[in-house]
């Protein structure tokens, strides 16, 4: 593993660049190359899945391999090139040595008229066929006659590809980040997702944590199905999730809440949004977009949302050569790492507290935690410790006080730690870990989110319920 | 029954048109004369109940008949006359014939200042009385002097008239449409109703369905206490229903809530408002209308709404000579027939289903489902596909895809038809159906609409509920 | 007990301007002093608690009074007087007598650049110090040389003074009123709460009331954990209350919640505000205010919110010498006596009913409850009656029906009394009374709000609960 700071915009967007190039696909060697390149920062298991294997009501495919394509004009000349441009090609096109006349050569030609310099991105990953995209402007350009196209490409048994990264924690709890390596030279709509995900795991390699962190690097669709399918029996473990990708442009920071809508992760993702970036947003789940259309589907229901910046198909530049390097900027990169390290932080930092002097407020001055001159309003810290000590009656978590609040998260989180060295709050995340063990959902159970929050609540002797209304 | 069309505005204003000129009242030979008019569209059954008899807190008023009526002046002319508009005598005037001086005259006298040229409707079915309604600046004309006052009415003991419509379906649950049949010549409040009520059952007549249609077309108030006595034994059966009133001023299409708010009413009818018409308003529930106020009184308590354009008193034109045929609109009431029909279709077809192959994405290419070639967002029917199958765990019906997800009712009916012509998805709705039965309420109970909403939840195993929250 | 009025804003006023000159702090003859002033309008018992005592996590301090204290010039001037403005010294100072330079006693000096010509107010009450407030145009005036300072305090052994009045009801349920006098010359910040709350207790001397009424006038934190320690076996019978405090000053009324957010208090107090002055606010509990910080710790809990006009720290004026008899005014005094007395009304005047003729509207025509000549809308008071019927099924109380209609309280509470004159409404009151006794919470529990809540709740058998949704 690289000891290399991997923080940066600047160095997230060096991922990012190398990263670019490959040509990837739902296989094939485009994949490998990227995950043995990302290997050079954190230490990724590759694991291939034999083509042919079933997946649910899927199969992995043939393994697809290219090593050149062009379309040769009459007067040949290599007028669309695989070399200048990975997009040229629909992906997993099959092999094709042909000469046609310019109408049939039309029929397996892509291209966008709103935008006739950019190359559109088309694959056919499941219906076997072969054609070319390329700029309107080109495609305008042609003049009757007998085109050439070549494709050198292979369809064969192989395998597909993913790589995973477990970073053990104290408990086998486990947060999961996925992001999608199956697209070609797409800067945001794949190479951002990767770059992040590599820097979030670098950073994740370091030090004692709570939770388990599992970081899938997989094929859209196919790659999380399998990785689903290997991984059935221990999806139970899973309390909390994001789907990468997008994270680049200059969209807003944007969480795609789960199926559920009101898991773990949405509660937290929720408020980091609100933390990192006043103008974030939140949407609602949809069945469409990436891999949580997998992690979400009714039988595994996971508790996963999705970190985006621009949603799918929400950016012009979307599934064309124009999502290049210059789309995605070093800063967008760098706040989209910040929010997941936030997100990683009350993950792990979040707490339960029970305050042991609940009859009045305890007196702070004599304990060296307040101004003892009177008569102005507390500040920061002193509202915080306020907060904290009026709602630890066991049922509420930092989180809970710093929503309800308004004190930021680190702030309680410092205040509650002088405040169990005072001897006035005990945390209860002793207990509730202990709970949360016995309460692991038993494999393929597709409610394993939901224990999570439910055990979240334990200690229940401690906790005063919210009145219920009349 | 006709076998003409009554589908179009220009259809619903001629029923109106035809039913506006005769003279009802609670009671007597105009609701009897409406009844066999709009029989001659549906096969209405006329129920007779008679005067004096006991209805829960009221009784049976005598049945009022009028002949003639008028005002004459000293001259002797008709200067206000039955003849020339019902609205001229209050309804239920017992009968006279008398000279005044003008001074007494004046206090049997009523009209509008605010608008001078239309008379005012007035009615005294309760207390035994008599009067006359006239334009304000007729009024302001008369002179001092003698007047004869002539009312050729009777009170005597006859009965009440209202008329039913059942259209069985393949179950006993039920689905009331309740209008009201009591007042003159008043065009939006009451022809409206009865011609929207009338080609709505004209529509239900043919075809089979889930739940059998009741119409009931009776006054206000004595009219549905004694229906509801009537039926009191059966009032179980009852699933959902609307008022129906006031469906032809142009005022946007209106929902007002049943007393509970959260009926299957309110759900469907909510919806469908929001489908028809973006300026459409949902408003809550008050005991201020029309029949919903007996349907809706604690002791019924039924899952009944009402649709509505402007509300009671929410026109100028309310209660006056000015509510005619020219403020129904045929548009408008087209507009609202066509929220009834959406009302049933949705009830009617609306099911829960089970994604038989929950555990990520089935694949719907290899299916025929899906354009094969990707890179491009799917279209409505697909997103339709897709968010079925995300959301189809066996909690969630049709309507709540449809709520959730924002794709039309009827592009998600089609896409369950073609998931379950694949093998995708199992409608829940036998089972369902079948504890629908079962659960059917004890007469008289006031708890009937409420069981509807609790049996659409059945087959619970398959339910993945709502998580809790911590 | 004064038979005298005191009622009108001039006459709160006029208490206030009595309380104004006297110096208070936690512990003294300023307090004694006050309480028996307000002892010659409400019989008023003085609590004496020695110093030393432990009161949960902390202990009463030394008694404090106070004779005389200055700074005088070089040239020997009082240039900083006592006896001019009892702001001038440090609450609770000890006793010193000494000469000192400037730079020395600069230490010893508060003043506020921002506002020259005020006195700040500062206290230190729990760490033995003294020194002095002034303007800070004086402050600026002061030239190097020997100041002499003499302050004439004494701190000894002596106890805390807190005032009780306890007015008896027909139960020994509890409305609790709490109010702070431990301010010196602050008008808005204490003496507008002492008069408002004086002016309350006078009001409610006369007649029989279901609650018990208990006034607390008390000083800040330590007096009222004195008051909670010698009351805690019977905080348990307390089912309301409000923290008044800040209530002369002209900003708009302000109900602050109780920690729980949905007790009792808040239900009825953000009604009466939304009565009283369409401008007031409704804002959540923080733990930073006055004495609602003990009373809602999360030992406590107890159903208590605060009235309020400004909040603590929201005037510019705040805890400084411009808090002064100009800037409370007796129309504001006024309002916010007239809310603590709407808010006794409904509390007393709630009730739930059940209608006994259920069935439909029972006929009021026939009864005299309502107009008989029909065809208008029914008047205010006929709306009443006709919400109440429909609502009326033991479930929901008059305050749920004036929030839910519109309709204000009072003329719901007239209507309810029409209703069962004629027979047609039957209070619940009795049983929910019985049952209300029963469940009175265990001495010290800490949940004894939400006992007061479920018991309103009684006679479910009666109720028609909401129905749950699918």
């Amino acid at each position: 593993m690289s000891a290399a700071s991997l923080n940066t915009g600047r160095e997230l967007h060096g991922v990012a660049a190398q990263l670019y190039p490959i040509c990837r696909s739902i296989t094939g060697s485009g994949v490998r190359q990227s995950l043995r390149l990302i290997r050079r920062h954190i230490p990724l298991v590759l694991r291939e899945i034999p083509s042919g294997g079933a997946v649910f009501d899927w199969e992995v495919p043939l393994e697809w391999n290219i090593e050149d394509a062009a379309i040769v004009s009459p007067d040949g000349e290599r007028i669309v090139d695989f070399q200048q441009h990975n997009l040229h090609v629909v992906s997993y096109s099959e092999p094709v040595a042909a000469e046609m006349p310019l109408a049939a050569l039309e029929e397996r030609l892509h291209s966008l008229p709103d935008h006739p310099s950019w190359i559109p991105y088309r694959t056919s990953s499941y219906r076997r066929s072969w054609g070319f995209c390329l700029r309107h402007e080109t495609r305008q350009s042609l003049r009757p006659g007998n085109y050439r196209v070549d494709i050198k490409s292979s369809l064969a048994p192989g395998s597909l590809t993913y790589g995973e990264l477990v970073i053990p924690g104290r408990t086998k709890e486990e947060v999961l980040f996925f992001t999608h390596v199956c697209h070609p030279s797409l800067a945001n709509d794949n190479t951002s997702g990767m770059a992040v995900a590599t820097a979030l795991a670098h950073w994740l390699a370091s030090g004692s944590r709570r939770y388990s962190y599992r970081f899938v690097f997989a094929p859209g669709t196919i790659g999380s199905l399998c990785w689903l399918k290997q991984n059935e029996p221990t999806l139970g473990r899973i309390r909390a999730g994001l789907v990468l990708g997008l994270l680049g442009d200059p969209g807003a920071l944007t969480y795609k809440r789960s199926r559920e809508g009101d898991t773990l992760t949405d509660t937290v993702a929720g408020y980091v949004l609100s933390q990192i970036d006043p103008d974030s947003n939140v949407i609602q789940f949809s069945p469409y977009g990436y891999d949580e259309r997998q992690l979400c589907s009714p039988g595994f229901n996971l508790p996963i949302g999705r970190l985006t910046r621009s949603v799918n198909d929400g950016y012009p530049q979307y599934h064309t050569s124009a999502d290049d390097l210059a789309l995605i900027q070093p800063d967008c990169l760098e706040q989209s790492l910040a929010a997941c390290k936030l997100f990683v932080t009350v993950l792990e930092e979040d707490a339960r507290y029970v305050n042991l002097s609940p009859k009045g407020e305890p007196r702070l001055g004599k304990r060296g935690l307040y101004g003892s001159v009177g008569g102005r309003s507390p500040a920061a810290r002193e509202q915080a410790m306020l907060w904290l000590l009026n709602q630890s009656d066991g049922s509420k978590s930092l989180l809970d006080v710093a929503r309800r609040s308004g004190v930021p998260f680190g702030v309680l989180r410092e205040a509650a730690t002088a405040l169990q060295q005072s001897g006035l709050l005990r945390e209860l995340g002793g207990s509730s870990r202990a709970r949360r063990r016995r309460s692991t959902a038993e494999p393929g159970s597709p409610r394993h989110g939901s224990r999570a929050n439910r055990s979240k609540g334990g200690d229940r002797r401690l906790a005063r319920r919210k009145r219920g209304k009349q």
